[in-house]
């Protein structure tokens, strides 16, 4: 016999609701474009509603990236962590961040991407929610690395702070031209990029293990 | 003695300055957070006076987008077309872009990556202006690849068009980051990370070139 909801989980899936369409919205609009006015109207919900929910725009702003957050976990990071260790934990991130991108889980491309590039120079504490979770996104791409150096993958000089970087710029660059140009061709330069900057640095336990790789590479981004 | 100045040279120059203006704001605030109204008011300039430079705000972006150029053009093509050809040329185009992000020619950084960031995703004249731009900048960087390769200081092996995404990504990826953790540290991570590209791809004498400019890069970075 099904468990009877209560309010709180009618709530709760309500918010999710609001919160998902106003995280695509902003992923297009940008985040300072998101209103409770507007957001209502797409929902069809009543302004008094959703103001119950969220007594302000930076109220709803925060909560908005927590719900992408939440995506982007679910999307990305918990399949990458389950994938495997080291280099194939590596690869993994950068071909799901890529095929996140491809599949438009939001339409108007990586969430974060948009929200960095909206708040990169406006002080306060949506700029501070969106450096924290890119600090912990590049923290880890850098441990995946470092794990990788440790497992004799990538060679001994390897800087897994800047390879972190290097990979990053990959992703972001294929997620910009994507949308700027509709040209799905950057996925695949991103990916290829992605696979030759590992190559450099792997040993020859790593270059087995990016040979696995390759096929899903191609999956995911065609 | 001087030439007297019409009242076209006036309005040319008054126009300048707002346009000048307008491009600051927009890369903080954004293309679409400009407006007419409060654009007047930081200038002090009347309302009125404003509309009668620019009908509409569309046309205001237009003109914005066009003033920015000029400025990119001045800051970073022209004095890297002037540093020399080939291999010469290519470092001198991510020099010289590393160093107008570092000394905030834009207080909100790249102009036009902040640009692409807004409008990769709103169909319409802004965005195929920016994409037209965007693709002119692509090409540059893809052509001095190709004459670095014709002058044999990178292998005939380089792809330019690939070389160009990935110099691209790291300028990009240092744009972004230097600003969203306020850390100048990222612009070295992407100069060591363009330095290490091109010396992969470097001839004999490639290194001998890439050994010129390593000063440089250091210099604009610091």
């Amino acid at each position: 016999m099904p468990r009877r909801r209560g309010p709180t989980d009618q709530g709760l899936r309500t918010r999710q609701t609001i919160l998902r369409r106003a995280a695509e919205l902003a992923s297009v609009e940008g985040l300072e474009g998101l209103s409770i006015g507007a957001l209502a109207d797409d929902l069809g919900f009543s302004k008094s509603g959703l103001f119950a929910h969220f007594g302000s725009k930076e109220e709803l702003q925060l909560a908005t990236i927590d719900a992408a957050r939440e995506v982007y976990v679910q999307e990305v990071i918990a399949p990458a962590l389950a994938a495997g260790k080291g280099l194939t934990r590596l690869c993994a991130l950068c071909e799901l961040f890529l095929s996140y991108v491809a599949r438009q889980v939001f339409p108007g491309g990586c969430f974060f991407a948009s929200a960095m590039a909206e708040f990169d120079c406006k002080p306060g504490p949506i700029k501070d929610k969106i450096a924290e979770i890119q600090a912990a996104w590049m923290e880890t791409l850098r441990r995946a690395g470092a794990s990788a150096v440790d497992a004799g993958e990538l060679g001994p000089h390897t800087d897994p702070e800047q390879l972190a970087f290097e990979l990053e710029a990959a992703l972001l660059a294929a997620n910009w031209y994507f949308h700027l140009f509709d040209d799905r061709s950057y996925m695949a330069r991103a990916a290829d990029a992605i696979r030759l900057r590992l190559s450099a640095d792997a040993t020859k336990r790593g270059r087995a293990t990016l040979a696995t790789r390759s096929t899903d590479t191609t999956a995911v981004t065609t």
